[in-house]
């Protein structure tokens, strides 16, 4: 097959199982060996793959069991990395509670080069356009968009043990709809969120997908966390903000906790 | 059993299954073999059916697993044919997820010969009724919209790989009722949809069928792409239309990989 | 059981199952062919009750494979008759996917004999009171909403091979709240709705059954017709309405197919 | 177990269940007997609790199969009895499809004595505090009081064949918030509503209880009948009352067939 | 694992489960016997976990037949303890039906010791500022805040009989927007709430646990009593407050009994 690979940006798929315990207590004990083992190797082989990462979870709660995050650029791969891994324990072993499939995506509101020459190296620091310090000012800032930009499309997953995710989409009803606000105004709002966010930079990483067109809701919001007061306090903190109390609708909220396979087995009972 | 033929258009069944590879697990090698020879001959026993089309589809995301898209002209086939494909692989092989009926239908908000001749023969092109330049541009005109019905209402689906579904519903809510707008305020809102689809030609390839009457939506609308990146643009840049932004309510969207049927049974582990 | 016969109209039961074709594939040939001799005998045995039909479906789409619309006097005949028909082809055959019950009804808008003499005998035709023409006039009016009035509490179900079903309610939201209008508007919105449907004479029939306070919507209407693209149509056209456009709320659609009982069992591979 | 009995009030549990035939059947004819009789002496012994009823019911339609309305004071009673009704016909043969708990309790609508002096005995009637005609109406109007509070707090339900059961919450959505009335007006819109039910007196019986902060809405509604077309009726004639038609949503509606113990296992085929 | 102890606050599961008896009824008498061993050690060894409490209660109504109410600080061994008692009974005999995942947090709305000193100790008792009976008020202020924060982050279930949990969120629609309001007024209409509850004191207790991007809704609500009909009264009673009537959405309505463990095997069936 040739590869599917999106002009921008790579395929995130998220993945929430139930384990069915009474078919797996029907296997013998050399068979559960056997399924670990082909679920280990199989766990190995995706993170081998050029570019594709695979995070593996528990769920808290029972609303699922096991849970991945898996990361890659080429469809045809993430469509049969997915399927193996349903398989991975035997059938039916791993049934599907929830999914979520999305892209990486750069953000729609950043400051272009032109507003940064304008609002900052002009208006603020008041530098001649072409000098020297307004070409270090204007590389500096080329740097940080980069980088910021890589770390939106190709980023790389942090191994924080406790992860949060959840889908939104913007709100379009009666006098509350963000699809007729002007990009201005979008931009504004969502600069107030992105504050909250800074200041919870160290402690909360973020890592928002786009998946209009692709499933349910318009994004997937990805938290990294170590502490899940942390989780609630910048979930709760940004409700306030105006781009979340009148234009955002959520999604449930799923609460993994990322755990190396040996460990994960043993949290499973399996 | 007498065909029933719609005066206009063809039926169109979209379907969505989960495998049970349980129930597939017990089969022996032979008679899972058995069972693709099955499947692959109802394939093409179908498609060599006079006017009728199958897609096969790999689902990406356990929402579901395989896929079909099958147009065909007469009801009773369409029924025959979709009970059949549900049972063509043994008893509770295929478990239906999703599924969506429709017809395919003629745009309603097309020009008319007679705005044609008004705007652009006579108003744009200042030519004379009767005049040869008028005849030959009126004859364009007649062929192309001739074209473009018959795409609509009697299309050739693409062989396109990624393959993206979703069923919608005008909204009837408050101030947002599309069914109150007159005729002529509903063609301006589609005309700026149409311009934003021609700006993605040949990169998307949109199908939109009709289901008032028929299933739980009112349009379900197949894109075909090359990249999923593509599929996200035009349903994230349409979505700020008004037609979208005000009174369109979406189901749940379905990322379909069209493959071969070895291709199929390798990449869904049969 | 004293009979449960309502003071008018008829019990209904749209009835529509899965075909759990697992358990079917365990019954040997002989058991399938005398599971299918007892439900043509249920089924003879309910079409030979007196005042009782029952019609028999392919359903379209996997959302259900067998459907049925019974219509019997009788509470306690239509309960008895619906658990002897999901046990007809043996335990857990047949699974419930959607039903409706309901009863026929006569409507509440026609005309009444003061507005037809007022409006049509002595304000249109200028006729006298008394006068033979009069009393003509009169008579023929009395019989056509008699035989109305009986079509719709007393149907006979016409053999037609297309039916579809959907149930509906009557919106109460903001300042679209159907049961705050005065009788005399929900006439006049209703009349139009009937204009429409009298555009469709021939090629649709239309029952509309009464469900407030039986099921979960207020109406259920039942659609006969000949060609998919006439059901389509009628409903589209509706929804321009203001009664469905401001005021109506739809369920699920399901399209079923009429089919002699040889034909179903061979269409649904049984 | 130290009795857990409401200071007011009995506990209610309505139950649905749909019967696992295919379970059922693999039962041998004299186990089918066993759960039958074992069924019929658990029946017993809950009605021969004090202050206990329990109506048993076929449902019409396959939403449900069998149900119960179980009213007994003590919470641990309740709870036990529904648990060992669940299990009666043996393991996994009902499973549960809807239930519902609530508690009787007395309207909050009802005139006070204060305001029958007031109102009636002297601004109507006209009489002289403390005279005899005076005691004498205060006397009857507290009997009758009395007599529907008991009605309504600690009922005895009828043995009527028809049995309508729904959940209903107050509206509290933009300008239809029923809990930001004040009670006057509150008693006012109630008042119309039971001058709707008076004349339905004698063909329906109406139990209300109380459910809020006990299951998923504020009020179970159960109405006893002898014709369906009456239940009908005074649902659809409450639906054009300002209560009902601006601040009323109504839950599922189930209508159940009374039936003694013998026809029950005979109409469910049992 | 390094244990994962939020910065403040418990975790707290509440885990709701069906039996199911048809598995349960496979096992031996001794089979049967071992699972209850096991289980009551499970739940000794929760108990036995420093700071960490378990609940177990039989939940009334089929909605579900056992659950647990587990708080505890680390979230490993909240998600182990979970994973646990869903498979402590057996493979599949208790299957979830519904869970709540929240964290123990301190009110937001609590008067501030400044504003106890302006409008308390200086305003209503007119003290002078570092008097001894200013210094004494303002440590009897500080003991009562530092209990009540202390209940409500690091509380000690009672052992009541009665508990009823439901979860819940704040309105965001329109003109009935929660996180729009600014916090003196946010302030202000949570203060009427807790007027209302502290009228319950004795009867109810109440502990609100948060849940905004760790579950559904924002909040979970655990009611203890010794009578439904105080669980009814005062939710009902809140209702009409201004807070609970244009701001708050709930969930479903959990009605447990705490039972010791013989008790609810006894109560179960098991």
């Amino acid at each position: 097959m040739t590869p599917l690979i999106p002009k921008e940006g790579w395929h995130v798929l998220h993945l929430f199982y139930h384990i069915d315990y009474s078919q797996w207590s029907l296997l013998t004990e050399e068979e559960k060996r056997q399924a670990k083992v082909n679920f280990t190797e199989l766990v190995q082989e995706i993170r081998a793959t050029p570019d594709t990462q695979l995070l593996t979870f528990s769920i808290v709660s029972p609303k699922s069991d096991i849970g991945f995050m898996l990361l890659t650029p080429d469809l045809h791969m993430a469509n049969a990395f997915e399927k193996q891994l349903t398989l991975s324990l035997g059938p039916e072993i791993l049934t599907p509670s929830y999914s979520y499939f999305s892209l990486t995506e750069p953000s729609e509101y950043t400051i272009t080069k032109e507003q940064y020459i304008a609002e900052t190296l002009i208006g603020e620091k008041n530098l001649a356009e072409g000098s020297e310090e307004f070409e270090a000012g204007l590389r500096e800032f080329e740097e940080r968009m980069a980088h910021y930009r890589s770390y939106r499309v190709y980023p790389q997953l942090p191994d924080w043990p406790v992860v949060c995710f959840y889908p939104m989409t913007k709100r379009r009803s009666g006098s509350d709809n963000w699809y007729s606000l002007d990009y201005e105004r979008r931009r504004e709002l969502m600069a107030g969120h992105a504050r909250v966010g800074r200041t919870y930079s160290g402690r909360i990483l973020q890592l928002i997908t786009g998946s209009t067109g692709l499933d349910e809701h318009e994004w997937g919001v990805t938290l990294f966390a170590k502490d899940t007061a942390e989780v609630k306090a910048i979930v709760y903190e940004m409700r306030f903000d105006e781009v979340s109390a009148r234009y955002s609708e959520f999604g449930d909220f799923y609460i993994c906790l990322q755990l190396p396979l040996a460990e994960l087995f043993s949290r499973l009972c399996l």
